[in-house]
């Protein structure tokens, strides 16, 4: 691995820190702005929001700034700054400017949009997710254009701020597709990830897929006496309940048929990796996990394993007859199960969906009526090439800046990365910094100032390396 | 089988058809009381029907009658008759006066408490679920009285109209020991069952008992997010679905430990008059069991023998995680299985407990924390015996009544007969004209106004005949 020049890392570094007091009281600012946008009574918020952030982007001299409110979906901003050199690789970043809905009688010990810093940390809503990551971004260019002291940065830059990530991006499509030129780029970087610890630092290097479905069982048009009936008409909640244990097998491999045909193993670089991460079983449990009484999953793979590069089947609610004090006794009618199956590459999730219906199919006994509800066409898993040009410049950048080793890690989520890869064909990387810690999407979110400083001068770095070497 | 003298039936038969009309009437009265023990905004109505029914039978020359309300239970009527022949054997007869819930808005098609007489339908709640079938008793014993002449009864009759059978009978044994001395008989007949079918008469031989359980699978201390830990820590929810599937095997037999060690198979005898019955399935599924799509239950057994004969494991209600419009992405937290267990002779409630929670101790996996939660005692199964002077006599009885052969029968469901019949320590059987189109507990509840009187011939010729027998 090249190593960054220490000169011209030491003037990023410099106009990192010499703008770091600004960057915080900017960055409060643009958190005092509520921008939740799973709640419409603050789609208001969402476009002040974007206003906000265009002004900045102006204001700091991006050449090309707009306020996308052309399709369905919240307002989102788009801007880029042309490259000196025409012949340079353009790379767009990825971000969004709303956040998570946050409510003091959630938990929380602070005002959620009333943003403060204790000690090391600045603590409201969006400080990490994903305010303070655009925040970072911005103060990268910033401190790039200082350190070269040039017009333009090393590669034509763009950046999107999406308006509704955390509603679950269902019009990114159409703005993707509404903007396809704009938005051509050459590589894309997304900066809403985070790192194993701060002391193991890590880049996201894939993310899994998602197909969601809703499995309802139907027996009798009422709920029937358990006594007059009991052991003569099938129970729906019990023909459910053996059709969900019937989805893993006792090694907690997924039983829909096909399951496993697509995926891709992880390289043993990567395993090994992975292997070389801290893991601190009962600590992880305790704080992570919040309180889980011990690891579980599939025979055979490590929890990082299980999390990054294995499918899974799991039910997120269950429900069916009576639910109340005490007994009655009756035969449910109806019983529902909602499963989400989260997809590793090279998962399709069209096939997966298909495998799914063939399964309830071969689990539906007689006089039970089984209905199949698919939640949407599904989130394709996204992985990245870890030995790309792109990523292993972006480990280097983050090295340098975070005076560390940062090992290939990957998240367990789903995101909008897939369609962002694929729409905008170009390959895509991770730049992030957010801790498990940051306690995101949960009450008493908050940031780590030191490293969205790092990560401002790693995204500096990277501007400069990725000039030099193409993407 | 003896017959019934013609001569003595024919009077008997006379006597209830003088008095058809007024009783009708009585019974509208009666039913326009809203007597709902589940209802505390209704007691006062369980008090006024209690203080109905002990007018009327002070008015129908009973000489004891007595409202209980000195313990923690609904009040309660008594009243006794003694026969003229001192050596005359006691039988006590139990019913209630309280009534199940019943509102406009369930779905009924004419007012609950305005009764009417439709063709040959008295409709109301209460008409054939409990009131109807107490009436029958008292015209009984009017028509006994009237076609003998005599100052009493054939045997020493008593009455116990229980107050609160509706919501649970949670006092019935505190009102038997406060009134045991009372309550002494030799023998007890329950009127609160009913017949396969108007065309098909029956008498109920038994009824099944129950343990009622909860069971709470726990994990983590709240919901975790299914990317970041799906997979890698155990899903309570699919946890208890595979307990609730490991509940049944796969012939439909119930795995709980040593479930079946004490059941009692029904004698040959028995087993063939059930096979006697009429049995259409496609009707009974349709009209029964509303709209069920298809019998199911343990295998080698019939419908009649798998509601009658055989223990059940019920889930009645599962729940656990999100249950909203939409997907939630989580790994729910907790999740919850009610289950009731029907028991049949000699089945002990506290043995079943037992192996119940030896089940869930071996379906806990790592990771979970399992909850086991019992209802109460539970209830014991009732079986009476058939060839007893009490339940043949009472075949006979009411085959003269209904001029049809009566068949032995049971019911599926749960009541406090096993405790009445333990408490007082007399052997119980059932005379009750119910039919399956009763609608009891449900909207439109309706007796058959023919078969109350049948009903009340045959208890005329039930005292006569144990009078001359003995029990």
């Amino acid at each position: 691995m090249q190593t960054v020049t220490s000169t011209e890392a030491s003037s990023e570094n410099a106009a990192v820190s010499a703008r770091a007091d600004a960057f915080v009281a900017d960055l409060q600012e643009w958190l005092r702005i509520p921008s939740i946008s799973a709640d419409p009574g603050h789609h208001d918020d969402v476009a002040r929001s974007a206003a906000w952030l265009a002004e900045r982007l102006r204001a700091e001299g991006w050449p090309q700034v707009e306020v996308w409110d052309d399709t369905d979906a919240l307002p989102a901003v788009f801007a880029s700054w042309p490259a000196a050199d025409p012949a340079a690789p353009t790379v767009l970043v990825y971000g969004h400017h709303d956040v998570q809905p946050a409510d003091l009688a959630d938990g929380w010990s602070f005002a959620p949009f009333e943003p403060e810093v204790v000690g090391e940390e600045l603590r409201g809503r969006g400080a990490s997710d994903d305010k303070g990551h655009l925040a970072m971004v911005r103060l990268g260019v910033a401190a790039h254009l200082a350190a070269t002291g040039a017009d333009g940065p090393a590669v034509h830059l763009k950046l999107l701020a999406e308006g509704e990530e955390e509603s679950g991006s269902a019009h990114l499509g159409s703005l993707l597709a509404a903007h396809r030129d704009a938005l051509a780029c050459d590589a894309i970087v997304v900066t809403d990830t985070g790192m194993v610890d701060r002391d193991a630092p890590t880049v996201c290097t894939g993310m899994r897929g998602m197909v969601d479905t809703e499995i309802v069982f139907r027996g009798a048009s009422v709920d029937l006496h358990s006594g007059q009936f009991g052991g003569a008409v099938p129970n729906p909640a019990t023909e459910l309940a053996r059709l969900v244990a019937a989805l893993h097998d006792d090694q907690g491999r997924v039983q829909v048929p096909g399951f496993y045909d697509d995926v891709r193993l992880p390289a043993d670089a990567e395993r090994a990796a992975w292997a070389a991460l801290p893991f601190d079983e009962p600590a992880w449990l305790a704080k992570s996990a919040a309180g889980a009484q011990a690891t579980a999953g599939e025979a055979g793979w490590s929890t990082y394993e299980r999390l990054w590069a294995r499918p899974t089947a799991e039910v997120n609610g269950l429900h069916g007859g009576y639910g109340g004090p005490g007994h009655k006794t009756i035969v449910p009618h109806s019983a529902t199960a909602k499963l989400t199956f989260r997809l590793v590459a090279d998962q399709d999730p069209a096939r997966v969906l298909d495998g799914i219906r063939a399964f309830v199919d071969a689990h539906t006994p007689p006089g039970i009526t089984a209905e199949l509800i698919a939640g949407g066409p599904g989130v394709p898993p996204l992985i990245c090439d870890v030995d790309s040009t792109l990523v292993t410049t972006i480990r280097e950048a983050m090295g340098a800046a975070l005076g560390a080793e940062v090992l290939p890690a990957r998240e367990g989520g789903s995101g909008p990365e897939a369609l962002l890869s694929t729409e905008l064909a170009a390959p895509l990387a991770f730049l992030g910094v957010m801790l498990p810690s940051d306690r995101i999407h949960a009450p008493d979110e908050r940031a780590v100032l030191p490293l969205l400083l790092a990560g401002a001068e790693a995204t500096a770095h990277l501007w400069r390396l990725l000039g030099e070497r193409g993407v």
